[in-house]
């Protein structure tokens, strides 16, 4: 815990450089990466005092927590970019979360974890409900873009009711895995969550503050809100600046920022041996995106006038189905080593290989 | 067994009315309701006599009972309509029955026994030679389309001599498969038709009457095939007066009549923790349909001047290989619990959804 | 191993008639046969010579040659194809070579091993990391195709340049395979490669002759060489002559003749109830054409002017798709019954029928 809080206090020095980067007026490049290096500490503050809350709260509030805020910093950004109307971007953002939680966390988990020990264990009924949801969820989102892509015309009314029936029923089937992982068959989880606790509290020694903590909460909720507007309002022009289509920006820039957080936390603990809290936090959070985030968002572009329907391009819909089949197949078994950490990161590679060479116009789906 | 018997006994009523209704000329709708009622005890009756002399003539004898009568009414159904020239919608029931026995049912019985108990285990030697051969089954019966979908030109002779040789391929696959339960690894099969056995036996308490037994399947046969023409008669100006399209009766509503027998059974036992049982129901009917009744229409179909190809529309396609994904993924590890219910249910919702929104036009493909 | 040596004895008689049919000026398909023939002998004799020299040179060393010369066959009919230009041929021909294998050859050892044994076993961790691995490779392999497939106008460079940078990466996670197998995890394939040796040194009772097997080695090599350049120039008239589209040709024709030798292996050891080396085998070879073969192929394209790039046509996607799926599925658990084989027979025979009735202009994709 020390490297991870040392390195997120040494990066919020990035947090005034943005701010004034953003109102001496430097060009939209310098406001863009200020903003995004300093977005990171915030994220990864908001994820901490998450935890730390949830210690005192104790098990099922945190869970409650943890589903709500655990995602926040993406939440965040992509209700930054609806509000823009850079409604393919938001999308292209959902995908490119999704891809970079179960290839590049997980890859990075296995591949480090795995160079330090030979094989790793994780408990397989876990992953397995994980593999199930998200198998769901990545079905659900990527249906209505399957009824257009086959259909020669689709009324505009008749995709928007679809992905908001869609989302209505992602949102109650996360509540249903809420239920599941915090009521009815809790002991499955608890492994992860007492040695996450044990964890935070042998790092103090003492009780987290509770005041303190709530405090760190809100202030970096506030901060990501506010730079994220500044990142938003830079991403176009510094994107071009650099050569890279905003599909590329969506789908691999964007996802590297938001979900930083989650990053230093699961290969941290994969480097401890604890794969089973790793690959909680990889699966996990793909599924809060795939289940929560992605038909929030759906629901809350409906309210603010800026409607986000669920017809992803084809591209990304193979993407993600690519990324699910292949973290289910090396997930299920409970074990892990290097080579599958490798494969999962070749995977990443490849597909940002092509995202990169995707024509730019693709992004119209 | 006594409710699902006070239930088909009471139900059996509608058989009369809507005999009634067709020669006393009422709305198709009223006939079209009032037959699709009237089928599901016949369903019910024709597999729970096909159950009975199957404990009288022994596994082996009764294997092949069960493999022949036991989709009767599905096949019936099928036929039927495939005479009336109606056939996209005999497509699209194909389709709906593989992806109601696969989400619906196994969905409601996980969910359903799930809540009973808190977990519930079945054989996974049988989950996955099942799997296997459901999804060779799938892939077979999609290959056309695939072909078809990949190419810009097809002769209808090459589209219609591959669907003929595919056909026999599957239906030889279907006899290996029987070979497979009934001769060579019958044994790994033994436990359910074991306990099938003495369910029956333990509900009289005396081997089953085989005269009565065949009498209730040649008249429940016959009440199916007559009801069924009334059935399909009204059934294009009933759906259109319910403002539904023959693409979404051919998916979600044929199928949910011709399959209640396997409903009532599979819920049935699921509910007394025989999940073994509960699963072979769903995941064999699908198979028998898949290897068995779509084939055979094929071929059916080309001797009757009704010739009908495999080239489902490509959403179809979509549809059966995530419903084969998703049921493989949760009964390969032999457990379940209801939340794995609620994620197949969900799956089905969220695929009856699609079809409800797709274009009334895509079911030409 | 006798039944096998005097088998690949006798066939070498081809080698001198189908020398004899190409200067004499025979017809094309004559040349053809005869050649097709005649290569097979020379296969099995160079995979033998591999297998002998690593008994000698050990594990590591014995490891890295059959990398290099395992599919040596494959790759040195490929690399003559290429020479010619004819690109859409060494596509069809990379991806029948990995549906024989996984299909046709898995299928085969399955079934006829499943004829004599009732259940045969292997070890699942080496299948995991095969399954994880050919998933990946064929993921990499076809998402050129997916690029392509999804987007209006591609560049011809960016098709070039994509299919450049996948060949490097897949190139890179076969050395991490053989780093994995050969050298960190080494003990996971110890079993087979002990037993392999024991075979080859109980076939002879004494250490194999070194300088003997080089010749073979050598001798074998460039017969190939010779004999396929005489199979490529009489392909194309001798396959129209059969009536055969050059995309059957490709698919199926030429990997039954590169792969004889995989074929013979799988299985005389799967009759020996040796299912762990047989899947090694088959798996194995579609791993090498896939992350080996296939990349060396797209980088010798560019260095001898006959760029070729990885835009398969979307058939053949799917078809490799269907292959890994199924061989997944079916070999994940680490045991086979001869119905399982009937399974993946099956499923080639269906794909070979595919690509018998797919029309013949397809190639162009």
């Amino acid at each position: 815990m020390t490297i991870k809080k040392i390195f997120s206090l040494g990066l919020l020095v990035f947090l005034p450089i943005s701010l004034a980067a953003h109102y001496l007026g430097f060009t939209p490049l310098i406001v863009f990466l200020t903003s995004a290096i300093a977005i990171i500490p915030l994220a990864i503050w908001l994820s901490t005092a998450t935890e730390e809350i949830a210690v005192v709260t104790g098990p099922s509030i945190g869970g409650l927590l943890n589903a709500i805020f655990g995602n926040a910093t993406e939440l965040i950004i992509a209700i930054v970019i609806l509000k823009e109307g850079l409604i393919d971007i938001v999308k292209a953002s959902i995908t490119g979360t999704i891809l970079s939680n179960l290839l590049l966390v997980m890859g990075l988990s296995m591949f480090l974890g795995g160079l330090k020990y030979k094989e790793q264990e994780f408990q397989p009924v876990v992953a397995r409900v994980n593999a199930s949801s998200m198998t769901l969820a990545a079905i659900a989102l990527l249906l209505p873009t399957a009824v257009i892509y086959t259909s020669k015309v689709v009324e505009p009314s008749a995709n928007r009711n679809l992905s908001i029936s869609v989302a209505i029923v992602l949102i109650l089937v996360y509540i249903a895995t809420l239920i599941f992982s915090l009521k009815t068959h809790g002991y499955l989880y608890d492994v992860s969550v007492v040695e996450l606790e044990e964890e935070i509290k042998e790092a103090h020694g003492e009780p987290p503050n509770m005041k303190l903590w709530v405090g760190v909460l809100v202030a970096s909720t506030i901060g990501i809100a506010v730079i994220s507007e500044q990142l938003v309002g830079s991403l176009e022009e510094a994107t071009a600046g650099l050569g890279l289509s905003p599909y590329f920006t969506g789908v691999i820039l964007l996802p590297l920022i938001g979900g930083a957080a989650e990053y230093v936390t699961a290969i941290t603990v994969a480097l401890k041996n604890d794969m089973e809290l790793s690959v909680s936090v990889a699966m996990g959070s793909s599924l809060i995106i795939a289940l929560f985030v992605a038909p929030l968002l759906v629901l809350v572009g409906q309210a603010i006038g800026q409607p986000m329907d669920l017809d992803f391009d084809v591209f990304q819909v193979i993407a993600v189905a690519i990324a699910v089949g292949i973290a289910n197949l090396i997930s299920l078994d409970g074990r892990s080593n290097w080579l599958e950490g490798i494969l999962l990161l070749a995977t990443y590679l490849i597909l940002a290989l092509a995202f990169y060479f995707h024509p730019v116009g693709a992004i119209a789906g």
